[in-house]
């Protein structure tokens, strides 16, 4: 169950990156998020993923096959791998992706529409595709699972479509409706880059949780795994800090603690298909492309607070394709790419899965955006927006160092944040409010 | 052994939340138990709870059977179980429980009557009661267990009577002999609201192998129980953010983490009992629940500082008394509550488990308490309280964001902690020094 | 795989021991090694320590044997323990090891060469030692292994030799290189203590992967390892707390986890040697004489930032000799010491092992520091680190608790830093720069 320390990993991760006035809302996104989908899989959303396909089309399961879960509850104690186990592992799955969305929204959008979207998101987006992706056929062939995995025939080892291109591009989809900070693109510096590296660190954990328990029962596959996992991770951080040591002269902490999660997110899907010198190059890619792709964020205009863009999509492309070309017939997933002989039919797999899992959830993800921010309403106003979204969505602040005694129940006032929020942003001197239109 | 990263896990959420002046001695009293009831586990607990009833009454195992656990030491390494395996994960359970009484008296408590007390608490309370509920009898009937567990035949899992009732009414008792902390109901507020999301999301993943390692094997049982566990969690989550949100018009961070928390606490003796949904409802309840019991504690005026109370104890007797309700014979504790045609009758002994825990637990505490109390003093001077008990008990101080640099050996010193400690109370104004009597 | 969060784990314990302005420069550190360790391993680190001894002298093992680990890929999912699983264990032992000595020469090393010295360490110290030590011959005498685990027969279950005396010896090496800090001994405070709780709690959860996982199966025997870890580390903290109690007048919580650490170290080579309560002893032996060890560096006059000789030499070479004294014949390990009827033989043979190690480290790591110091150049300029390590070396500040917002790109100006850095180093008034001749 390392998986589950992703949880808090991704929280601390995403929590040490943004101001020091939005911690706690960035660590409220990916709990909530993870209580309102964990609540919906018990409901349908394992039904919708693990389900038997509706008319063997591989797009949706049963939605009530298993609803409540309750059916897996009487089972065979010696079964290696019970209908429990993976319903708890893959609900981690589910939360975790829909809580990585969160980094890209930072500062700037209400808690009420953040939790209704991610239910929204998780069940007309990541099950339908988590279905397409993890859901194989019964050996017996009596129940089918998705299109991805069985008529298509691609390989994701761990996600790096159904998560990571997923979660990316729907990150996109929303920024696009949600508009950029105030003040964007001056922004304040991470609160506490420890915090960072203990989520990064903790997250590296959970990873070998992930990768390691997609290979479904211990032994060599999962050792394997694990390798890839590991050498993906020190080629990607490495990667990344030579880039940051050329173009900007420093290598940084940010630097090093993102290029782990990029080689993480390169290797989710190829961890299972490439030799463990497969697996560094993977996420020496990762590493080298994903710096360079975030940099584009300023030239192109878009806010991805803390670039879930540049290193869940770019990564998880990367990841998905190279398994195209890395791909050896020895390795757990057993299908060679073009570099081992294999011809271009396993890329050509690779790139129909990638860019069916990016379209489908670019255009469901914008549509459910769009239609939260034009009834009830997405992004907070400017005005508290400035004044700290940890204040006015939580009546909290993160910090407290000082240890004044206060009468219970009595939170932040409102004046004080609000004029401490004119003083921190009369420098930044907006130019606009950057709010949707 | 996820569970013993629990230690980190509760020393963080507790020492996130206290003042900015008292975290370390929050921190201390939770591994500082952790040290002592440890050694004191190897020398006798692990037989006060596991050894050979007394009489075969069920309620003290044999001190001496496995006195300083070298019996465990030459053993089978074919056993799925063995008893050196008992030992170190029910180790944990001794500690944890031990260490959790530690919020309800932040801040006020000398660190050396501490460890006495949890010292002589596990040996007078837990270890006893530990017997009670985790020790069943042998196969073969040679070796007799606790009496809750063979002779009443209550449903505890994983521990809401031993740990969680046991904790909770434990800290009821010693707040009652050490007072109120000066100033209360004025408080500092939490010194680091991350610190506490950290510690929680640690305490989550602990929890799985907690209450899955509770199931003794993998396989089904295991993954129904982490299944369970964590729709609890999800549920009482965002039960406890609707609370707040109707009420107090805000959902905070400490909510959620304290639903979480109090979702894990009430699924502890059910998690083996209710189907998935019926996790859910436990969950929801108990995050329901408990935040209406907590804010009981300024009506009553007892000052429990970090909400043992009203999470562990009331938390601990919901999930008790629902497994009575919601128990169902599928589940892999196999016994069937009211709602799923059982009768009376699981109710009822849920009932009589909860209740003889929290009457022993009660009286024994207040007794070990008050006699520490008067006799080496367990409470701080309100001058040393007023001053940080951080600096007054243990010479350091939490933070140093400045980075100046001084002689070795020198700690912060108490002058300067004094003045500083006036200025910081001034405002507070304490009518009186809440200090007992 | 609990040992790869160790990683985290010793991160922030030694990022929050060190100034708030060395606390990411110390976390870098410890990655950054992680990183090119893991890479080397994947190379030729794997071969050199398993592969089949040159000569079959049991000093070194064959470097191309593994080379790029492809050869592990194929295997058999049903081997209890694949040689994959073998690799990325021993791959985390590996990166830990070398990380450990950053803790020596905290604040004023340069982050390039430290890169270089990492990579060069692991290769002529690290990899070597590890095979002397952790490589057995093999079942049917085909390939052998090294000296100290199979010619010499001594005792070291998972690492005292190879991984603490290897590292605590270094960072002397090291230390007697790169030369004390300006204003030493004036030090900075710790800049967050309950990051140090943390990294140590997390630190403890990894160890008993660490210890257990060295058993290398499920079973009686990685129980008994992770009870004896448990009860070592209870036993040091209290020693240590007592030790300060009584010397100092106060129980810190720096001591509390210097004490968990050094009861952790002692174990390790022990785990699988002594009873329950002969690793009570050895954890109390070992947290009581660490302490005292540490305070001759005052006298020496060697600036030993974090410890790393007083807990991690002291400590492992305690624990390596107590097994020649408590090691029974009962235990995993099945090793007679002089207390259980064996005579001086095993004592005899722990010392040549303890000895050898801490013999040809010293004199390598020595080699290594001072070719590094006298051509590229080790230790950073004094200027700069009065300025500041995180600032100049990797332009960042840990924490930034004010939220203003900045231009994208600009880091803290090296202008403010150096301005700040003299304001705090005036008090300290340095007589001299410490630097090395």
């Amino acid at each position: 169950m390392a998986v589950a320390l992703m949880i808090p990993g991704l929280a601390l991760f995403y929590g040490g990156m943004v101001s020091s006035r939005s911690v706690l809302n960035m660590i409220m996104m990916v709990f909530g998020a993870v209580a309102v989908v964990g609540v919906l899989w018990t409901f349908y959303g394992f039904s919708a993923a693990f389900g038997d396909s509706y008319g063997g089309l591989g797009l949706l399961g049963n939605l009530t096959e298993h609803l409540g879960l309750g059916d897996l509850v009487a089972g065979d104690d010696a079964a290696t791998l019970p209908p429990a186990a993976v319903a708890i592992f893959q609900a981690l799955f589910a939360v975790i992706t829909t809580a990585l969305i969160a980094g890209a929204i930072a500062d700037r959008v209400r808690f009420g529409p953040w939790l209704l979207f991610s239910g929204v998101w998780a069940t007309l987006v990541y099950f339908p595709v988590a279905h397409w992706v993890f859901a194989f056929d019964s050996a017996d062939g009596s129940v089918a699972g998705g299109w991805i995995a069985n008529r298509l025939g691609a390989v994701d080892f761990a996600g790096g479509t159904a998560v990571h291109i997923n979660a990316g591009i729907g990150a996109l989809a929303v920024i696009l409706v949600v508009g950029k900070r105030v003040g964007w693109p001056k922004q304040a510096r991470p609160n506490s880059l420890p915090l960072v590296a203990a989520g990064a660190g903790i997250l590296w954990f959970g990873w070998f949780g992930f990768n390691g328990g997609s290979a479904l029962a211990a032994g060599n596959s999962a050792s394997v795994v694990m390798l890839t996992t590991f050498n993906a991770t020190c080629g990607a951080m490495l990667a990344w800090l030579l880039v940051e040591r050329f173009r900007d002269g420093h290598a940084t902490t940010l630097g090093a603690m993102s290029g782990a999660i990029a080689g993480l997110v390169a290797i989710t899907p190829s961890c299972g298909a490439v030799t463990p010198m497969g697996a560094l190059l993977v996420g020496a890619i990762a590493g080298a492309i994903c710096p360079l792709a975030i940099s584009l964020k300023y030239r192109l205009g878009y806010d991805d607070s803390l670039d879930v863009i540049g290193v869940h999509l770019v990564g998880g492309l990367l990841g998905t394709l190279l398994v195209g070309f890395l791909g050896t017939a020895d390795a757990p997933s057993g299908q060679a790419g073009l570099f081992y002989g294999g011809g271009f039919g396993l890329l050509g797999k690779q790139a129909v899965a990638a860019f069916a899992v990016l379209g489908y959830s670019f255009v469901v993800t914008l549509a459910i955006a769009y239609a939260i921010q034009k009834t009830i309403g997405f992004r907070l106003s400017p005005e508290k927006e400035a004044a700290g979204i940890d204040v006015v969505e939580h009546a909290e602040l993160a910090y407290d160092l000082e240890g004044k005694l206060h009468a219970p129940g009595t939170g932040p006032t409102p004046a004080a944040v609000i004029a401490s929020a004119e003083r921190l942003t009369a420098e930044a001197a907006p130019t606009g409010t950057n709010a949707p239109s």
